[in-house]
């Protein structure tokens, strides 16, 4: 008898037959590393199968079909909603299928396989001059097929957007095994519905990205210059952007953390930047640099560091991409928050989390993307402390709410998962999108009649 | 009884109480602009209503739900596949809804209904600072929601891209007359699958746009400068390209007229240009001037022309976009064609299309978007001849044929409508996307399963 969802000996087998032994896991100790994903969202699959091309993860879900069980296509696990684990079930990891296929300078693409890390592709893109500019934080592990599929952002969005803007084209393993080819590796094509679209950001519930044709730039040649700007109050941040704005400068880097993950990296990380309530990372044009400052002062910068060089540059950058870590290692839990808002709500977005926190007793550190209008609040709270986990969870639902009432997304970059059906819907619905989430649903059944790919999140329970 | 698909007499009056009378046409007189679009596909709508608002819009459609009557958005009718005429149905012409609801110079959008012609709008943005990049060459006419459907390019796509671009959230009215919004105005959203995509491009099958959140950009302060360059060979312009491209430099603006153009602008526009083999009309940053200079030079320019003002830059800039209307007026019949190539594959293209017009006997000027190789041969014919008409048939398939043996589009931003449906079949089974129109079809199923939205065309007939 077959029993939906579980993985027969004979199956078992299969796989292996397809992809190796050695890329085939079923012992606890080979898939600790697939358990959680980096906001410790934890479930324990069945599998795990590294399957090395197009063919053997065609193969793959076939033998999976047979009944119905559950697959994940997974990169590196760097998801923060809980989109790449899964109870049971197969976790396809990709990562062995990471080739460069084709770098053209002519029509500035790239043909890539699913499992490189964006570093990695940026890196390979360097030696031809090129790059690729959606940067999430993660970029050192995160590989292209998550973050396509996660529709993933980043630092640099503020300036060149985020994934969905550079995808032109995509191969998909469909639930079915059916292999098909979404789009053109051109600047322009018309030829029937946006089906690349549908699959940026679909969270692994539609199908498995086997190839992907993005589009690349030229490294800039126009140089930029990175400033690390200190405040004595976070509200000025939304004031310094619309000020930017206004005078149309659109920087190439635009980030805020505030004094609590200042805190944790010079604690964490041992770092040794200045205590400030406000910190912003802020890369503009040589020719924008004074225009720049003279904003900042006007705003009442405490100190406003122009860095030297690229090596100190880069140490701004780490500095806050790495701030997620080094707050994450102050407490035992974390939730992260991944609101989007109208720039010119950021203030008040800001006090709200620091009242927020106040009325549940929280630290709440906050970073993110200040140019875009999309700062991460980190609810810190003690795991095994039943009330602090339950003030977390208040404390988020308190602030998904009210960015939904201020014309907000309760996600900019991160994704739903299984941290925001709920909230999800509460945003459709609010926004008049009651309809959109019903057709979502149906469009996921067009996609996978049977419900076997990373079932249990994200449309499926919203 | 009802008669699927008819109008009845009961509902002419709801419609009539809906509209008004003076919005509600009926008459042939009344309907005769609606009977064609501007590559002369033609039909005749029972009815033409021009509602005033998303209500009305709504209403509407109730009503001709009711017997299941067709339906069709339309604005300028500026399309050239037949995707904005129909038989028998209700056009609805969207123009009467043609505000700007809201500039918002912060967070870079603009809140529009969907009856506003590209240049007004423009025209409203400049006095903000503001533009919206894409121009389709009917920009004089076509609406925001007409561009939106068929996912408009234009003369500055090589550099800012197509609409799907600039779409950030849509309200639609959806053929059961429920009204959904889809997306956020807000520059980064993950909040469920991307239906805004879906929209772009849909050709109006999907659903009516009533209000559209596009994203809007400062005016460039960066200075630009106009060539006109002639050569006295077409497949130096593919040569161009790469040449610039592998500089680095991603023009502003690089069209294509041969020979055949140039004297229809002559002619019939009383034009006074070279007749070279090839024109490329050329926008640069000054900085870049140089550089372009010397690239046209080492490619055997005939003669290269800076425009010394903004009048000659705009007349340069009027030959282009007046191309089509001037190529049409010399044959009483005229297939337009819209392949996309990599952009490598342009040298061999126009040779292509040079061997089919000699092959056939016909007339095939072609200008177009050569700086993201999408250029449009208008196959010319006689109306009245039969042969005549088969040969421009046969010549137009063998185009379309070529393009996608190539990896080519045969849309790059036309559409696809009537005229294209199976060459949108024969791309899609070439290039592994058989299951991609199966679930094309399935989409089209969900938003509208009583097929009333301009139907008999596009991703249903393929």
């Amino acid at each position: 008898m077959n029993m939906p969802g579980r993985i027969e000996e004979r199956q078992v087998q299969q796989i292996i037959d397809i992809a190796g032994k050695e890329n085939t896991f079923v012992q606890q100790s080979q898939i600790d590393d697939y358990t959680h994903d980096m906001a410790d969202y934890s479930a324990t699959p069945g599998l795990v199968v590294r399957p090395s091309s197009e063919r053997e993860v065609a193969e793959i879900v076939r033998v999976a079909n047979e009944t119905g069980t559950p697959i994940l296509p997974r990169g590196a696990g760097s998801s923060l909603t809980g989109a790449a684990v899964i109870e049971g079930g197969i976790i396809m990891d990709l990562r062995r299928m990471a080739s460069v296929t084709r770098v053209d300078t002519v029509n500035w693409y790239v043909q890539v396989q699913p499992g490189i890390s964006l570093e990695d592709l940026n890196k390979e893109l360097k030696t031809h001059g090129f790059f690729f500019p959606p940067d999430p934080a993660s970029s050192y592990i995160c590989t292209v097929g998550g973050a396509i599929a996660e529709g993933s952002g980043g630092l640099r969005c503020v300036r060149y957007g985020t994934m969905k803007d550079w995808v032109l084209a995509l191969r998909v393993v469909l639930p079915s095994g059916q292999v098909v080819k979404f789009g053109e590796a051109l600047s322009k094509n018309r030829a029937g519905y946006d089906l690349v679209h549908l699959m940026v950001g679909s969270e692994g519930t539609l199908g498995i990205i086997t190839e992907a044709w993005l589009k690349i730039i030229p490294i800039p040649s126009v140089r930029t210059k990175r400033f690390l700007v200190t405040f004595d109050n976070w509200e000025t941040t939304g004031e310094v952007i619309k000020r930017l704005r206004s005078s149309r400068i659109l920087p190439h880097l635009f980030e805020f953390l505030d004094r609590d993950n200042v805190l944790a990296l010079n604690e964490k990380l041992e770092m040794h930047m200045d205590e400030a309530e406000a910190t912003l990372l802020v890369d503009v044009e040589d020719s924008e640099v004074q225009t720049v400052e003279d904003i900042f002062r006007q705003c009442g910068a405490v100190k406003i560091t122009l860095a030297r060089d690229e090596e100190e540059a880069d140490a701004f950058y780490q500095a806050r991409s790495m701030a997620y870590l080094a707050v994450k290692a102050t407490a035992s839990g974390v939730q992260v928050e991944d609101v989007c808002l109208p720039i010119d709500k950021l203030a008040d977005y800001l006090k709200m989390v620091k009242q927020v926190a106040a009325k549940y007793g929280l630290k709440i550190p906050v970073n993110g993307h200040a140019g875009d209008g999309n700062v991460h609040p980190l609810i810190l709270y003690e795991k095994s402390d039943e009330k602090s986990r339950d003030s977390a969870n208040l404390a988020y639902e308190e602030i998904c709410r009210w960015a939904i009432s201020m014309g907000g997304s309760v996600t900019g970059e991160h994704g739903v998962g299984l941290q925001k059906p709920k909230f999800m819907r509460e945003q459709l619905e609010a926004h008049d999108g009651r309809e959109a989430l019903r057709i979502m649903k149906e469009i996921k059944k067009i996609f996978d009649p049977y419900n076997i790919m990373n079932p249990g999140k994200y449309v499926e329970i919203a």
